[in-house]
C-alpha cells in the first residue's frame, strides 16, 4: 500500500506542444505496481494552459482547486473545485487557467496506452 | 463530454457487509461511455467506515474531505485532504472516519472487472 501527501510527489514541467504553464504530478503508475490506469495531477499557473488536443484514450478529470474553464468543440464551460469531466476517447478538449491562483485538478488515464500514445503527455508511465 | 459538479450526481448507500455509514456517488463510469475505469466518490460519517476487505482489483484513492485512517495488514495510517492511497489486487484495507465531519475521496476501480467483482460494492456498472 502506497499512502502520500500529494505534496510530497514531486512536478515535472509539462513541455507538450501548446501547453503553458503547467506542471504534472504522477500520484499512482506504474512504478507503484499500479496495474490498469494512472492518476495524475495537473497544476496551471494564472493564465496557463494544457494543449488543445485530440487522443485515443479517455481522460476522468476532477478539479480539486482553483477556476477555469475547459474547451470541447461545441463549447467551453466553466470548472471549479468539485467540477467532475469526461473527456471521451477522440473529443477535442483543452483546460484553461482563468483565477487568479492555481487550478488543480486530477487527470486519470488508463496504462500501458496500447500503442495510443500520441500527444501523451510527460512521464507517468506514458514513454 | 460530460462536465458536472459532483454535488449534482446522486447518492447510494453502501449496502455491502462490515460497511457502516458509507454513500457512494458514481461520478464517471461505464454509462458516460467511459472505457477503461471508474471514478466513484464516498462520503463516510463521523463513527464509519468500509468493509475491511480485499479483491483481486486495485482501488486509486484521492483524500478530498475529512479526517480518518486506511487499515492495512501492516498497521494503520492517518489520511486527509490530500492523502494519496494505492491499494494493490489483493491488498486487506479499510477506511475509517476518525473525524467530526464527513471523510469524503475519490476511489477508482478498473472497468469491466472481468470475473473479479467478489465484493465489488453497489452501482457503479459493477454489476
Amino acid at each position: 500500500m502506497k499512502v502520500v501527501p500529494y505534496e510530497r510527489i514531486e512536478t515535472a514541467p509539462v513541455t507538450t506542444e501548446g501547453s503553458a504553464g503547467c506542471r504534472i504530478r504522477c500520484l499512482i503508475g506504474p512504478d507503484d505496481g499500479a496495474p490498469s490506469f494512472t492518476m495524475r495531477q495537473f497544476e496551471i499557473a494564472p493564465g496557463g494552459n494544457t494543449p488543445k488536443h485530440a487522443h485515443a484514450y479517455e481522460h476522468e478529470v476532477f478539479v480539486l482547486e482553483g477556476a477555469g474553464t475547459v474547451l470541447e468543440a461545441a463549447g467551453e464551460y466553466p470548472v471549479q473545485a468539485g467540477t467532475v469531466v469526461f473527456v471521451a476517447p477522440q473529443e477535442v478538449h483543452q483546460f484553461r487557467n482563468t483565477g487568479a491562483g492555481p487550478l488543480r485538478f486530477l487527470c486519470l488515464i488508463p496504462h500501458p496506452l496500447r500503442g495510443m500514445l500520441g500527444s501523451c503527455v510527460v512521464a507517468c508511465g506514458c514513454e
